[in-house]
């Protein structure tokens, strides 16, 4: 979308500026758009998640399919960057996900934990850092507090920052819900406010209705809900997350109503890799043909 | 109004003297009086505050109504700083507002995170650091621990620092209220004793009775609260918020009280920028006129 | 009372020796007793407390009491020692009082807050520093943690440390109450143990014996009572706290109660500037008179 | 087996990977293979681990045992291995343990507590640090940063890692059990995320099928559960754990399931230690032989 | 008892070996044994503990105690020692015991606080730290964060560390009491395997066996459990505390059963100056002929 800003426009030093341009100019389409594929679900969702294609359990496979994929970026956290990257390293950008947990005990304090640095990130050649933050949970401060140290670290070394922006909690349940139009725009403006280059949302429900401030309330259609919560963004880029596995057709119109809206691009791990080989690399080339429609200028 | 102390008797350093001083006689009226434009309401409750003018919503158009409405100063999170304060650098102070919160969860235990740090507001240029502090909530050991720290940092590095002063919490809420003359009094007088340079309370009502403190019951008219309360912050610059869009001969009736009583000016935020553009300035306007009767010497 | 012991007798190094020397012999009756102006009920009780004689709201009224009174010292809070202070220094030995609390949550997890640093004393030309310990709060842990970080730079930078020692909550209330003799023994005792220099108390009460141990059951009278607090705080020098305000003659008597137990003073704060001013002077001079029949040796 | 990767694929840098190389192929069978010695017991469950063999309380008996049976290593808490292991020092490589806790407060919140650092280990000529990470536990926030910091501390001074990666506390108790395929399998995942060189794991029980997503649920048997558990840590090498005492032909079957899956070894201590010393010096030449079977590449 | 390891047999680095020496071979009975004189009561149960001889409230009085009783060491709490010690120094070794607590709160959490640093211990020319530490209770992660950094600093320096270990709190209650064998017995292994160089444990109670494991129950006699209990202990010296004031001869037949069980000493607070002068050093007399008959080798 021609609403865009520019690399150069967005208050960035040097070392932000120079990473953001490799991963959207010299990876991917090369066209200002890009694809993510995360693999950090080992961690957050289990195994289980491999059981579909038990290939996707092997992060070399997952690494293969990024670089095959022409994906902008892989995620990973910590451990399996260490020992897994160092192969491709060149091949694919890195972002290094920063924290993480497993989803056995309830969500209900949702709060999710460090496990690695933004120098971690620049020892291990990444060219992005990861934080998920529970917008809405109890554990809010601890949060931020560490969000906070994320982003001081990050700006100190030049590290664009992606921000996993997750409505999360009892509250944000009573309020809409994890996905309403209404949590998903606050949990996209929360990110802008305090710090990040890059938020990932989920894309927003805005039938999703109940106990919703009454700004939220009427007929709204998921485009005009799309296009608010990039414009809440602002300078902040904004990623659509694909989330769990859904059918081909109503993800593509989610791709595109996102793009429509001038998100930067997609973030699609499960619906990438659950997919047998040939038949996910299919699906990426669809993906691919929307970013293609929507260049930076 | 005479009562005002000079900036050069407030014990102060030479670097939040100066500041202080290109505030509130380098900017806006030059009297000695401010008007803030807050802007941090997209995260203390989410772009819903944007609804009513959109285009609020836009960093830019706020900046831009600072500029042109000859404010002394905006305030915004660290993330809207840094992306969108460069454009607007010199023209207007910047008051970095070190901490927030979304109004997602409960309140009873309210506190506010921390986002940034003084060093972050010398980085970008700002010319002064806001905090709210939460008087009364049963967090406050965690709060006062952060303001201690924030206000070492100040002292250190000669930024003025402004504390947002509300009463809050489960606590509160039983005696008397958050607004009550009682609550907003003890509000004021707890940041100039822990060393605020300036103090922004709501506006007291003192017609809130419920279990207050004898001292704070019987007949008290809006004046003689605002007075007591000024009085309070004894050498604390004193700031009155004007809080959610209210009736325009209302929030100028309460202006002049607050300068009548020693207060050194007014920050208001939704009462501005939630109405269309021109309206807007007219209001802006009649706060101006109310400003310049009361200079300091 | 000739009990007391010298201040080189105490252990002390020369920095706090040089401080205590200032207070008891280059200030007040100059014969090693003490009388301290506490002004910090601001911030622990609100400006109620200067409804009595609204004068007491201004800080300069009371430093210029100080002044006048001929007191050893005054007790601020950073925020009015960093604003008022400078026009008295070198008048009046300033004590820093470091932490703090409103009166607005409840009072069972009694728990002070930090403010200000031993380091900020020394920049503000303070002679010694307060720190509130609340003795058997359940939040005792952070309590002594605070306490012994504090006493550690007290003893590196030279600097007298008075404590505050104070039961409070939920199990004192349950074992005596807060001014019992046994607890307010033990308070001394636990504020010797830790290292206070000097400690201040409250006036015990031998006849509140409930749920109190056996030792403090049966016939005590208050000399009796007052004398063994004195014994328990052993070396380290101690006063008594005027509290709330009340008669005259009784509180006289425990100031002679208190002086012939080898208390080495008194700090008095509210039944000192609730007065009106001249009745304050001629009630300073009665306790003066007290303190001149109680020299050090 | 042959899939095992070789010490050079594995992402570490030259301290990790001599001492990983001493204690796979400098002691033991030399063969890349590794046969543990725990004991940490003591503290874990207390002296009455010790009681069927009163010879195992005495720290020289189990070393001795170590260095006779050709352990690759033998796992201390620093206490102990301050007080005997310089005495054995060449001997046998020294496993640090760095936290652990006793089993006397309920387990539903369990944290297990750091009691020495990655510079003790260095400090004590050990080869490797030991970890006990509770996956799934309410306290994991504070497990994660704890091993957060000991992972970074190791990566810094070239120490292996070995994580005894436990599901335990009461989300776990609810779906499954600690030693749940489900939850075993999701344990040692969460280990090579966060970067584990080396994960203990308890060996799986696929049987256990409460409230288990619907991917462990069904006919699965043992070698099918242990092999997809090795699959999961990756290129994390995975050790299993002997467990309280058991019938030695179960315990040697599950060891031969182990190794044939791609585990790098077995971690026996109660099995071994509990036994008279000949008997146990029996059972340990029978697992030595399964290693025999599978050397790595 | 010849069982007894030699100062140079425990691994200690040379600044703990000369203290260690200094405490068992050049004060006391200078045989290897010790008799150390607890005095930090009027912190843990205030100065009721006192009444049965009030002299024993002055710490002057204690101390002097201890020199005539030829004790191996008085233990003092930091404000004691900053302001009576420096009039004994040079005459009885000073164990600086850095944390503590009052029981006015309830004990079901229980967590002793830190008072003071290894740093104090060394510049108040201490010979040894002390520790206690609250082994079972549900705070034990806080409890053993500090005792590790402890610890570290005793190691750093060269000073002993004598723990306290104590079972304490709600669990524990629920298994034997904290003074059962299996308690006592658990809690002097838990000292070891954490690194104490010297371990206080209370005598053990074998009959009380409600809810402890198997191992604890059954016909067990007094000088087995003592026995069981140092060698639990193993390298880490064992020292029997006296405990509430008792009838003299159950006390020295336990201080009997400790030595013969190979015991390193006792630590006897109110047994001892709870009695009137000579009483007290006739029943010193007494422990010093136990002890006479123990030397080590």
């Amino acid at each position: 979308m021609t609403g865009r800003p520019g690399l150069d426009q967005l208050g960035l030093g040097p070392g932000k500026q120079t990473r953001l341009h490799r991963i959207l100019f010299q990876h991917g389409l090369r066209n200002g758009t890009a694809l993510f594929l995360p693999y950090d679900q080992g961690l957050e969702h289990g195994p289980r998640d491999f059981a579909d294609n038990p290939e996707s359990g092997d992060p070399r496979y997952v690494l293969q399919l990024a670089v095959e994929g022409g994906f902008n970026g892989i995620v990973l956290e910590v451990g399996l960057a260490e020992k897994f990257f160092w192969e491709y390293a060149g091949e694919v950008p890195l972002v290094l996900k920063l924290n993480g947990k497993t989803d056995i005990p309830p969500d209900d304090q949702a709060l999710s934990s460090l496990h690695a640095t933004v120098e971690d990130a620049v020892r291990l050649g990444a060219d992005a850092v990861g934080y998920t933050l529970y917008v809405g949970s109890p554990a809010y401060d601890r949060d931020f507090a560490t969000l906070r140290s994320v982003r001081a670290d990050a700006q100190r070394l030049g590290i664009p920052l992606v921000v996993w922006s997750y409505p999360r909690g009892s509250a944000v349940v009573a309020k809409g819900g994890t996905d309403s139009f209404y949590e998903v725009d606050y949990a996209a403006r929360t990110a802008a406010e305090v710090g990040a280059d890059v938020v990932k949302v989920n894309f927003p429900h805005p039938a999703k209705q109940d106990h919703v401030p009454p700004q939220y309330q009427g007929r709204i259609d998921d485009q005009q809900a799309i296009d608010a919560v990039v414009r809440s963004a602002g300078r902040t880029l904004l990623l659509v997350s694909g989330g769990s596995r859904a059918g081909d057709e109503a993800m593509l119109e989610k791709a595109r109503m996102s793009m429509e809206a001038g998100a930067t691009g997609l973030i699609f791990g499960r619906n990438v890799w659950q997919r047998e080989h040939d038949e996910s690399m299919r699906f990426v080339a669809r993906l691919r043909d929307v970013l293609e429609k929507h260049p930076s200028g």
